[in-house]
Order: C-alpha cells, then structure tokens, then sequence
C-alpha cells in the first residue's frame, strides 16, 4: 500500500525566484520525510545545494536526503536572473504539464507551482489568463477551478475572483455560490480529513445589509444559496457580517469562509498573515498548491550578489499542504 | 494654563452596558491622570463603586481618584438592565446634549458616547440615524463628520459607509474622496500631533485595478482626488492593492489609511483586534469617541446576577483616545 508520494515542484519562471526557493526548500526539508522533487534545469540549482537527476518520481524517495531531485529539463535561451525571456516560456509550461501528467498518472501526489509571470508567457503564445486556468484545462475540467487561500489560522475561498468589484455584483448569483460552496465542502472532507465541515457564509453588505436597511442581496442571492446548500446537508451559516467573522473570536468556529469578492477574502487572510498564505486550487482531480507570491524578478539573483532575499515560508507552507492534502487523498483510498 | 480636562461619559441606554462599563472604566483608571465624569443616574452604578455627585466638570479632577465622578440626571422609568424603555430616551438623549455642551464650552476635553439603541430612540421620535449625525447638528456642522476607526494597529476611514455596496460604488467621487481625506489629515495633526501625516489610498478593487484590467475607478475617480490632495500638500499614496496594505509589512509605513467602502477599512480592523477598537468622528469642534460595540442588552445585568461579563476595554480605550486627542489640542492651543 502506498501512503507517501512525493510532491512535484514546477520550474516557475527561470528568471524569477522559483529555483532559489526550490533549493531553500529542500535545504529546510532535507531532514524530514516531506518529499518533492523538482522539473527544471538541474544547472539553475545553486548555493551548494546538491542535485540528483532522477527520471521518475519514484526516485525521489531514497535520493531526497542527501540531494535535490529533478527531473532534467533544459532551458532554451541563457537565465539571466530579474530579466525574464519569453523563448524560455516553452520548458515553463513543459514542467507544468509533466507535472499534473505526474499527478494525474498516481507518480506524485500533487503538484505545487512556482511563480510565473503571465506577461511573459502571454507573449510566447501562452492561452490562458493563469495556472489555474491551464492546470484546470489540463486535468479536463474548464471552469471546475476553485481557488482557496490558506493560512495556519484561515481558509478563505472566493466566489468572484480577479474582476472588478462592480462586475462582481453583477455577476453574483445562488447557482455559483452553490457551486463553489460543495466543492469546498467536499475538499475539505477530502483533502484535509474534516468529517463534517463548518462552513462560514460571508454576507456581501455592511451588516449583511442590517434586514435589509443597507443591501439585499443576502436575501435575494445569499440565503436561497443558503437554503439549498442546507438541504444537501452542508453545514453552513446564514451570512455573515464581513467585518467582524474574520476576528480572532469568531475563526474557531468554522473550517472555512465562503466570501463573495476578492478582497472579502484576502483582506482578512493578508491582514493576519502575509508569510504563510497559499493558494490551493480545488475542484480538480489533482492536489495543487502554490506559494501566494509572484515571480519577484526584482530579487531573482544569482548565488554571487544578493541571493537569499527571498523567503521560501509561503513555498514550504505550500509543499505541506499539498503533502497533507496528498496524504489525505491517499487515505482515504485506503 | 489649562493642560488637562475632563472627559465626559455620556450615559448611553441605561438599560445596556454603558452604566457597568462607566464604573468598570472608573475602577482601572481611577489611580492615573485619565479623568473622566459620568453623565446619568447616579444609582445606576452599583458594584460598590463610590460615586460622588459633582453639578460642574471642573469638580472632576478633586473628585476622581475616591469616587466616579457623576452629574446626576435622572431616568424617567425604572431601569431593567436588558430591557430598554423608550421612556427613558430622553434622558440617554439629554446626557448627549450636556456633554456636547460642556465640549463646546471648554469645560470637557472631549465626549465619550456610550452605546445607544437606535430602534429604541427611534421608538421615541428621535430623528437621527445614529450618535454621530446628532453630534454633528448638535455642533452646527451637519454632514462634516467623519468616521474613523482606531486600533492601537491601525487607523482606517471609510469614504462611504452605513449603504449597501452597490451604493457604496454608485457614490464613490472624488470630491467626497477629498473631502474625507482632507479632514483626516487635519486631524492626524491636531488631535494626534503628528506632525507630517503619511496617508494610504486603499484601491477600490482586486490588486487596484492592475492598469484597468479589474476595474477603472483606481483611474477615473481615485487618482484624480489624490492628485489634487498632493497639489494641497497632504502626503498620499497612489491607490494600493486593498487586500496587500493591511499587512504587517505595510501598516508601519502610514497614519491611517483612507477605505472606499466600510467593510474595506472594518474587516482588517476587527480582523486584528475586536476588543480595543475606538470610533472617532473627525470634522467636528469638539472631540468625540465611542467604544465599537452595542448596547449589548443581552449581557446588560444587576449585580446581583451575572455583571462583569461586559469587557471595558474598547470603553478605556476610547477614554484614552479622547484624552489624547484633547491634549493635542489644548497643546496646540497654547
């Protein structure tokens, strides 16, 4: 019976500060049988952090406590660290695709991306708006995405994402509170061992709109979604006033909140916690995880000036979610 | 040269918390320098707390470290904690305009409210939405107030507040942006001597907009206010990512951040701190500050039964503001 696969760990943007977290993280987990490996150019791992070329995933076990794993893959143009090159966009995307063919396979047990930059791959032909997007096309399953953020102390998970506050009035609706509402549910029953999940419904108004005195969307959009999720049997609350669900009182009582726009969530979620956030994606057949940060071009450098800026807490904290997540999934195949 | 005034404590709905948090507040402060007076009935406050009735502020000072000083008004109808009574509205109502009164005299250094019903004034034919438009008629300077919320981490103000976030969206200008952005920074001055006020302009939407991609408003209505606050002087950021600028990085680097919408400015508020949060109006002559909770008529009880289970601490923290903000200003005065 297998109860530990080890996580992929994409290459990210070469220019940006993903393999100088990749060699971080392995530098704090060495020790610990929190196993990943990573898919890039073994050439891009510097600061005496030793490499094993592995070819598959299986691998990565026996090799991982004296040296990095990766999976070999080269770069098309030079890596100059902070200038980022849209010819090197190719083995950016190829990392993203052996991995989730890694996950999706049962090699690994889930894939954690590093950065990149959408700017870049945009200009190299690149399709979709983000990872998630791509990842979610990838698995088979457009528009099933649901992005959580995570925290030691909250899990947040937006019904409207990156679109403007006005569009996401508009675009509020029951059916896709619903939605976004079960898949959380069952990801956290799934994913992260919570029998019976406590669900937080965020109100979109001052109050929760105060009866009515100051919005009624929670009566109209918020409580039908309310209704219905309770007659599946989850376990969620009426809407909440959003300014004060987040507080140190009220977060014991609840596995996760349902917010209705971006910054409902990540106010609360950056405000407590800016080191430790990181993204998950659910709703896809794989584990994804990934550090809730951007490439950092402005600190990308090589080991001789001023590397080790960059802190690797949001990329460990991702890599042991995923593992967590991972081993859930496992379990529970068991 | 007068350095030192009472604050007064206005007496709230006698049937909340306010008469148990006035004498709670007296016993933790009753030893420093913070003195306070009570405005209503002297026989609401009990727990063995002394009480000595005084007929003008100035008595405070003699009276303040053996007893609470009271300016005793009477209630019309008996008092149950729990159960407030329209009967007794016009005594939480005259309690408001005394302490006003002694504000603007210069016999009190500010006006502490505490918590009012606004469903039981209403009852009664009070005409104001709240505490705040009444101070501001009652100073002759309606529609200039302004709502600050303070923590001993952070000081927001909201630009549009107690509406629904369509609303809030459809009345977001420029000229209000200035307005309230203008008055902070006079206050940040005055009544908390800071000499060089650094403000943050929150964005209105997800990463501010990123260049027009998720909203214009950063464009069409933001920026135009803060170019013109910076030709007038006043130090303000360009529009920032609200969900980014709350963090502990950030928070050092501003006075008091400027908020779209309440629930921008409330969520990273309460979300760091529930128990010391103070609501300041700003705009006003005279200084004014309330604790950030209700009435709490369900915990609202006789000694005898379950008192003290009503935390003072967004009370004293209030007090303390008020004294502050006085001080600056008689400071500035001299």
């Amino acid at each position: 019976m297998i109860n530990r696969l080890p996580i992929a760990l994409t290459l990210g943007d070469p220019a940006g500060i993903g393999p100088e977290l990749a060699a971080a993280a392995w530098r704090e987990l060495r020790s610990t049988n929190q196993i990943f490996f990573w898919i890039g150019p073994a050439s891009l791992i510097e600061g005496g952090v030793p490499v094993n070329r592995i070819s598959a995933p299986a691998e990565a076990d026996s090799v991982f406590a004296h040296a990095l794993p990766v999976i070999d893959m080269p770069c098309h143009a030079p890596v100059v660290p902070g200038k980022p090159d849209p010819l090197n966009a190719v083995t950016t995307v190829a990392s993203i695709e052996l991995a989730v063919q890694f996950a999706l396979s049962g090699e690994a047990g889930g894939v954690v991306t590093n950065p990149i930059a959408k700017h870049v791959l945009a200009q190299a032909g690149f399709p979709y708006p983000g990872h998630t997007e791509f990842l979610a096309a990838l698995c088979r399953v457009p528009g099933r995405e649901v992005m959580m953020l995570a925290s030691p102390e909250l899990k947040v998970v937006p019904v409207t994402i990156h679109v403007s506050l006005r569009h996401a009035l508009d675009s509020l609706t029951s059916e896709r509170i619903e939605t976004v509402t079960r898949l959380t549910n069952a990801a956290l029953k799934r994913d992260f061992g919570i029998a019976s999940p406590r669900l937080a419904m965020a109100g979109l108004n001052p109050h929760a709109g105060e009866h009515g005195m100051m919005g009624t969307e929670e009566q109209t959009i918020i409580m039908p979604a309310v209704e219905r999720l309770r007659s599946l049997g989850v376990n969620v609350s009426d809407p909440m006033p959003p300014d004060t669900m987040f507080s140190a009182t009220a977060r014991p009582h609840y596995d996760a909140a349902i917010c209705m726009y971006h910054d409902q969530a990540l106010i609360p979620l950056k405000t407590l916690d800016m080191a430790q956030g990181v993204n998950i994606t659910l709703g896809l057949p794989i584990v994804r995880t990934s550090p809730d940060h951007g490439t950092a071009f402005d600190i990308a450098s090589s080991v001789t000036s001023t590397a080790g800026r960059a802190s690797a807490s949001s990329l460990l904290a991702a890599i042991r979610i995923a593992i967590e997540m991972s081993q859930h999934r496992l379990g529970a195949k068991k």
